[in-house]
């Protein structure tokens, strides 16, 4: 097993005016070729907090993976700081020069900068590894036996860089065994029931195995890794684990709560579709994520206003009046509208308050009806959330999904 | 100005099953009271990786804010750590005790296990910071002048205590000037030309003034971070810097284009409504992320099925045999339905092809047709989209606003 750092550039980073993606993106893509990420950090477009960076992480890791600062502007300096930090001075590099020439006449269809070509200077310590999606030339530098490599922050840039030529490269220069992962989903346990129940289970479990408890929003991820521990023990692990949780099992892969029920509905040869109010469209974003979706996928009918909930979903206006819009029946109505209307054997109907604002007494900040089903079986369920509006908006997909799956698999 | 390091905890963020979002989250919380944060750091459930963590960021920033590792189960070992790596030993809090048992028999309407009890265990050289959403308490270290935050990784519990609790103490203890930021966006110049025609203004800009350039699908953001400015002088670099860029210019405020949609709308007290394929509802999902998009937002067809075009939203069966799913007629009339059926002055609609299948020699993937507008004004428009699907869906959005927003501004 080989150790890396990751580290990302870039200040819009530490103020929170962008989320980090590219990390996540760089372990998943790493692990199955053997390489373990020890270690992601994070810091501005500033040379001290950069050469600090990259110090502390040689200290301890092989492999140094960098994204970001790479780009044409004034703020972007990582490119003449690793020139600098590894003793080298900025070339330009003829085979870059005339890529950027080439993407400018062929694909960006103007003329090409002084700016641009500037581009094609690199430090003449690296070797240059190509970007086929932009102009920004990736870099690799050799310290000792230690490889780091500077990419992109753009995240297309930098996967099409990793994909075509760091991971091949990775793979054959250090042939290693996977760092293997098992991932089972449960639902209807708390979590620290879960560990109660699995206590004879942990202390069985051989050295070189991890469990690891992840919960969100009701349903827990249970994981286990293993480090130089052969696939079979690990699976021998991983069936005593499904047999000790099985009454609390969903699935037993790494997969979502939407991919078991596009699975389940793919098996049926069943077609869905949904009638969102407060989740606004949520439930068929996530669905229409997967690619292969319209396998089962009809569509959704997002009726944020109680008006298109009467003319489009057939929802009763006595109903809303009497019951108002967060209500069993008017949730069972949608349910019933959404299947007429878009004609599918299965349907999923929220109603709910997001928050912050829109409480009452009666019906507070995080009141959820849901119903789901088909026409013959139909369940429905109310919940109180108790988070922020978006993660409000999260949690009401996942217990969504969760009824309806509830409801399949129940299917007579 | 106070620097902060950010360390999240967690084999799920390395291994990349989990994307840190309580990062963006405490930096923009702590940008405002003049906390700057230096750097973020991810490190896996493991004691050397944590202990390594502390020390680095000790040597460098004034304040710690660590997250996560605080559950009640095997793989959550960052309270044992920092109790040896400050050097205390573990003791029952009986406050933190009577709050557990609290939440146990008024909230979760459950037994309190032996397990959960030990949550009330703390080291004796920490202040506790109540959890009011969890059972997990939060945890104050001091070295020195030095801060250590210790709080739960579920982000909504770790951002009740930060703003019930550690935020008011900071404020208290350091009354410090707030780091200013002034963001505003741009669209229809490549990034490079904007930087050269910047130039003259970057220049001039004063010591302590920095500018960024963050480009997202076709909108740049321009930022200026002042550090130590008095908030006039930075004013003034902004009226400028809008003066400089004028012709691009979208909004002068650090606000997603859905906000700039959603004003404009509401100013005119006009209503949306979306007619989504290929985007699946992610647009509906955008708009209805902001409170208050009721004001305006009716809802959404998601027709993501060509017989609920037909069907729904009226699209001809001839036009889309003539043209196909993805073509100029169909947006055309998918935005003339959606008009018609959610009685709306304005529409967005949009077909294409995502990816990663279903593109052909003629609509490769990433072919996408959009028609924005009202009844009486609409604009269509082909975009080729060259990411992947989940950043061709974003991307795909961002394109549908921006051609609505162009759509309204001209509005007679």
């Amino acid at each position: 097993m080989l150790n890396a750092s990751i580290i990302t550039i870039g200040d819009e980073l530490l103020i929170g005016q962008v989320i980090d993606t590219n990390s996540a993106w760089l372990a998943r893509a790493l692990n199955p070729i053997g390489i373990s990420i020890q270690r992601r950090l994070s810091v501005g477009d500033n040379p001290n907090g950069i050469r600090r960076a990259l110090d502390e992480c040689l200290s301890c890791t092989d492999l140094v993976f960098i994204t970001g600062g790479l780009g044409p502007t004034s703020d972007d300096i990582t490119k003449p700081l690793l020139c600098e930090y590894f003793g080298g001075k900025m070339v330009m590099n003829e085979q870059v020069k005339a890529h950027i020439e080439h993407l400018f006449e062929h694909h960006l269809k103007r003329p090409v900068s002084h700016r641009n070509l500037q581009q094609a200077m690199v430090p003449d310590v690296c070797t240059v590894i190509p970007n086929a999606q932009g102009t920004a030339p990736g870099m690799l530098f050799k310290k000792g036996d230690q490889l780091i490599f500077s990419m992109p922050g753009v995240p297309f840039e930098m996967k099409s860089m990793m994909e075509e030529h760091v991971l091949p490269m990775l793979k054959k220069t250090f042939p290693l065994p996977p760092i293997q992962h098992r991932t089972l989903m449960v639902s209807g346990i708390p979590e620290s029931n879960l560990a109660d129940l699995l206590v004879p289970y942990e202390a069985q479990l051989p050295k070189g195995i991890t469990i690891s408890y992840l919960p969100n929003f009701g349903l827990i991820r249970l994981r286990l890794s293993a480090d130089n521990i052969s696939p079979a023990v690990l699976d021998e692990q991983f069936n005593m684990l499904q047999l000790a949780v099985e009454p609390y099992l969903v699935v037993n892969e790494d997969i979502s709560i939407v991919e078991v029920v596009a699975r389940k509905l793919t098996e049926q040869k069943a077609t869905l579709s949904t009638a969102e109010s407060c989740t606004g469209g949520f439930l068929s974003h996530r669905i229409t994520s997967f690619p292969g979706s319209s396998q089962y996928f009809k569509g959704s009918l997002v009726s944020y206003d109680n008006e298109i909930k009467q003319r489009v979903l057939g929802v009763k206006e006595s109903t809303l009046m009497e019951h108002g819009a967060v209500s069993e029946p008017v949730v069972i109505q949608m349910l019933q509208g959404v299947l007429d209307v878009m004609q599918t054997e299965y349907g999923i109907a929220l109603s709910g308050i997001m928050g912050p604002g829109g409480g009452t007494p009666d019906k507070p900040v995080g009141t959820l009806w849901i119903a789901a089903g088909s026409r013959e079986i139909q369940r429905t369920k109310c919940i109180k959330l108790r988070y922020s509006r978006q993660n409000n908006i999260e949690a009401a997909a996942v217990q969504g999904f969760h009824l309806l799956l509830e409801t399949i698999v129940s299917k007579p």
